[in-house]
């Protein structure tokens, strides 16, 4: 018996600003636009486009709203972008971002490290935040990081996600991101925790994001489409690495996903061939190699002459 | 509802054959001895330890007959070895592996670039193989490569498989293993190649081999696992690459599949901290970066201090 999977999912591209904030140089406006535009034209309909941090912490990105104000607007595409405070939120909203997004973390150790102040303090600028927006035509979406496990305490209970899930749906947020920030979740903790807020929280739709930290990434984003989840977040070449172990990955690789999506019957919108060709120069332009598979190998039915091979005995 | 696994699975450990054959230096008999007892010591009980090929061929595997030797049995162990021909098989059945593995391609053009023979001929190997291991305490067991997709063919017909299939149920062989040789594998090929073999010939137990060139070898295998397949192989690592695509990544890892397996509640016998430690003294041994992740990133639970963090800002 073959397995049903969603029709159509929604592919969130995040290389632009969880991958390039990794990178050690700054990638100029006018490439990251080339980037985006290149994209589009791949059929990637979702963006998390940049984030409006301070440019001294993320230099990396200080061209948020330079790139917001020059990229080619389409009814069709949404550009998201990230905002850590009130100030982020103000200037995403004057560059016109399509979405705004802000974080928060299922622990309370994580949240102190990542940004410097405790969950409940963080609850109050989402509060501020659907103050901001509230009246725009903007969307306002959350992001709950380390949401299966996270690196400080070790496992998260469901009710912690659970309980800031609600605080989200009160506050009448557009959706929810469950961020697998280094790498911990499994299949039954995907299961589990999409199941608990599809049942309470079905006004709340789901976006999984995956690392590939430990090799099952795409093990849990197919978990999670049996689950009917219908929306993910993938990087370009698999860019932007874990955050903790040196040398380890990070995010799931957009084309890879496509890839699978694909072998599974569930359309994107994306046409691989054309992604892999941006992946190809986007690789040429970081200037050192990306995680990505499908970008190493080739198509699926890529063909080879009889004599190509590098070795010849075993399979 | 949480999906139910096989309660246990065998992993055969194919890092010795199929791993070391890619590398370019020969690894000391001494040294595969040391690996295959540390393995045995972290619970693995199944091995394709090596292959009576040429050793003008295949340098790196030219001690098969003195590893066999050396290498302390154990009654609950099971130390498979190739053979590409009659000659192979006598050295195997004189060397006393336990297990013979003899290789056919799904493909008639990847049988003569691998084999340099036709699958009539190879087939005709086969019962050759079958007569002079009837007798003895040897299990035979086949390999098909390709099976799901050949780099010179493109799609590999099931009817294909199915043919072969039937040929080793009619000559006793004692299992047979699907081979993914070049990353074509996808959740419902493999879907479709198990539910066939499972319903056409019962009583050919199926192994499925899985490579991780297009980043879904693990996707595969949940696949797999969730036909009702418990016999999969792996190499430590991630070792050996695909012979095709320079770069790319090939079998998918040991300790990235036990780590996967562990989550799903599915049994495998093996010490997942132990087997990492033994995968991180090879990777040592060999000099050069492993593909494997788990090797990189640490166990699921690895706790670090709140100052360690590379970065911080966002998920």
């Amino acid at each position: 018996m073959s397995k049903t999977y969603p029709a159509k999912v929604i592919i969130t591209e995040v290389g632009l600003r969880d991958g390039l904030q990794m990178e050690p140089n700054f990638v100029p406006t006018e490439q990251k636009l080339g980037l985006l535009h290149a994209l589009i034209d791949a059929g990637v309909r979702r963006f998390e486009a940049t984030s409006f941090v301070s440019p001294r912490a993320v230099p990396q990105l200080a061209d948020a709203a330079e790139l917001l104000r020059h990229v080619r607007r389409r009814d069709d595409v949404t550009l998201a972008a990230l905002a850590p405070n009130a100030k982020g939120i103000q200037r995403a909203l004057e560059a016109q971002a399509d979405e705004v997004v802000v974080f928060i973390s299922a622990s309370e150790t994580h949240n102190l490290t990542n940004l410097n102040r405790s969950r409940e303090r963080s609850l109050e600028d989402m509060r501020q935040a659907a103050d901001l927006v509230r009246g725009t035509k903007v969307r306002l979406h959350a992001a709950i990081a380390v949401a299966f496990g996270c690196p400080f305490e070790g496992e998260v209970a469901l009710e912690d996600v659970e309980r800031l899930a609600w605080s989200f749906a009160d506050l009448g947020f557009h959706g929810l991101t469950l961020g697998d920030t280094t790498g911990m979740a499994t299949p039954p903790l995907v299961r589990q925790r999409v199941e608990m807020l599809q049942s309470k929280l079905p006004q709340l739709p789901i976006t999984l994001h995956f690392h590939n930290t430990r090799g099952i990434g795409l093990v849990n984003l197919v978990e999670g489409l049996e689950c009917g989840v219908t929306s993910f977040e993938s990087s370009l070449g698999g860019i932007g690495g874990c955050p903790f172990a040196p040398g380890a990955t990070g995010n799931i690789c957009t084309e890879d996903t496509v890839h699978l999506l694909d072998e599974l019957g569930v359309d994107t919108g994306i046409d691989l061939a054309a992604l892999c060709e941006v992946a190809r120069d986007f690789q040429t332009l970081l200037g050192h190699a990306l995680p990505g598979q499908v970008l190493q190998a080739g198509p699926r039915l890529r063909r080879y002459a009889a004599d190509e091979a590098l070795c010849a005995t075993g399979g």
